[in-house]
């Protein structure tokens, strides 16, 4: 498993702000980009492109897009839930657009006010919209809620396979599997993955979304991994969590994924010490949030070589 | 992965308690012990051979083995660090014993006063003494700080196959793999349960005792599992650690491992509902210690099938 590189997709400032009250304010959002950056993050989710109204959280996204892509060899990502959005975010710069699409029509309901048919029909408006305008923007959609919904409850396999297909049919690049609601587990985790890559191809799924919910957000990271995931979403001090789905708490920690994969040989270019110290910048920033995380307490192991 | 049995050692009565200041009250520990066997749990190590003065925590450990050999059904575990310990355990009719064997040998000097070719020596003691009383008391020895020790760092993978050997020459029936300080990774777990395997053969490791300290416990478990191994030390709400090993928090999650083991498909014999109970026992007899894990708060997955 050594020599294999792991791209760390950082979401906290989109996912982990969203999910609480606080609102963080512009500048130092900008400041906490610029550390991730400078830690060795390579891709970022800075914010969403939805009504100011639903989100105040992340209302200065256009902002925070137009500052993050004047940072040298950093991937900006935002989330957007309709073709406006997308239109907002391919105006503002972000280089890749994501699309939550809920596997859970109920769910998707009530993310999104869209039943399963018209969000396929989005994401042909917005891939067309983005081949009409000859923009280079990379479209994605994350299937979300695909190990389970807290409304609804077990999704079957067969509906994960089929929207994946119709996805991609509408004009998706790629697709990222999403546990929003951290109902996912190792064997499931490997299971879908196999299947969908098979399905899709296998360079259409390279992410993987997870959460923490239930303490098995690593173990299904490393599963993923197994089954030739190489993109994995993951939030710094594990802030985050979807607002929509009843007790889905918390992305899995970054400081303890990049530990993980760092010790299992696995190239990050991510600098745990500079990581580690981001922490600082939140628990100012955001003082009545708890952190979360293991590694940056317990320190790296004695004698531990990068 | 269907159809397998997974055994899950709870490790809480002994390596939880003698790492917290409060001293448990003989007949709570006797009510949890009971509770967890009701639970469903098979195999609990209930305490430690010790001078009352090292761990008073664990004063009562005759006491305790002698009622919980009386609870159906159940392995009654003891740790022992030496051949007055295990002579104690045997005459107070534990079904097992395990004696710790750091492959870091200062920690071993620091743990139990006696550096490799002591321990070596009291391991062909303690297997002499049960041979020549005929009892069948399973022997077992914990090669601790195998993934690295907090006070020298990192120790050779060649030196912990070199000791698991001795230590089977000498007359253990069976190695344990520790990771008392969470130094381990997925990959150094599947790459040394792998090598030791091969080395003492594969029926002669069988368990593993992971520490959660940071974060990597259930990746680690399910790295070991996919290399066969069948028995898992875990602590109920993740109480524990070792006080001889700085930085050495917490053992993996008794709740958590349940879940993920019992989402994977694996029989446990362990219901739910009724684990998650024993965390009330716990909050009301130690209320100034942290209660750790997630599935226990955030729930089963709605529509769960056990």
């Amino acid at each position: 498993m050594n020599n294999k590189q792991i791209l760390v997709s950082e979401v906290g400032p989109r996912d982990g702000l969203q999910s609480i009250d606080s609102i963080l304010p512009t500048e130092i959002k900008k400041q906490w980009i610029l550390a991730l950056a400078n830690a060795g993050i390579q891709e970022i989710e800075v914010g969403s492109f939805v009504p100011k109204s639903l989100i105040p959280q992340l209302a200065d996204t256009a902002e925070i897009v137009k500052y993050a892509i004047t940072i040298p060899n950093l991937t900006v990502a935002a989330l957007v839930p309709n073709l406006k959005g997308a239109i907002n975010a391919i105006k503002s710069g972000a280089h890749k657009i994501s699309i939550p699409f809920s596997t859970s029509e109920t769910h998707s309901i009530k993310n999104v006010n869209k039943n399963h048919k018209q969000m396929i029909e989005e994401i042909k408006k917005i891939s067309d919209y983005i081949l009409e305008n000859n923009h280079n923007t990379h479209l994605e959609v994350a299937l979300a809620t695909a190990f389970g919904c807290s409304i609804i409850g077990e999704i079957p396999e067969d509906l994960v396979i089929s929207l994946a297909e119709q996805i991609m049919k509408a004009g998706s690049k790629e697709i990222v599997l999403s546990d929003t609601t951290g109902y996912g587990d190792p064997s499931k985790v490997r299971k879908l993955v196999r299947k969908l890559k098979a399905t899709i191809g296998d360079s259409k799924l390279n992410s993987i979304h997870l959460h923490n919910t239930r303490g098995l957000g690593l173990a299904n990271a490393f599963a993923a991994i197994e089954e030739g995931i190489t993109i994995i979403d993951s939030s710094i001090s594990g802030i985050g969590g979807c607002p929509f789905a009843p007790g889905a708490s918390g992305n899995i920690v970054t400081e303890d994924l990049v530990f993980m994969l760092d010790a299992m040989g696995f190239d990050t270019g991510i600098d745990l010490d500079k990581l580690f110290s981001i922490r600082d910048i939140l628990s100012k920033a955001l003082p009545d949030e708890p952190l979360y995380g293991y590694t940056a307490n317990a320190g790296l192991p004695l004698g531990y070589k990068h």
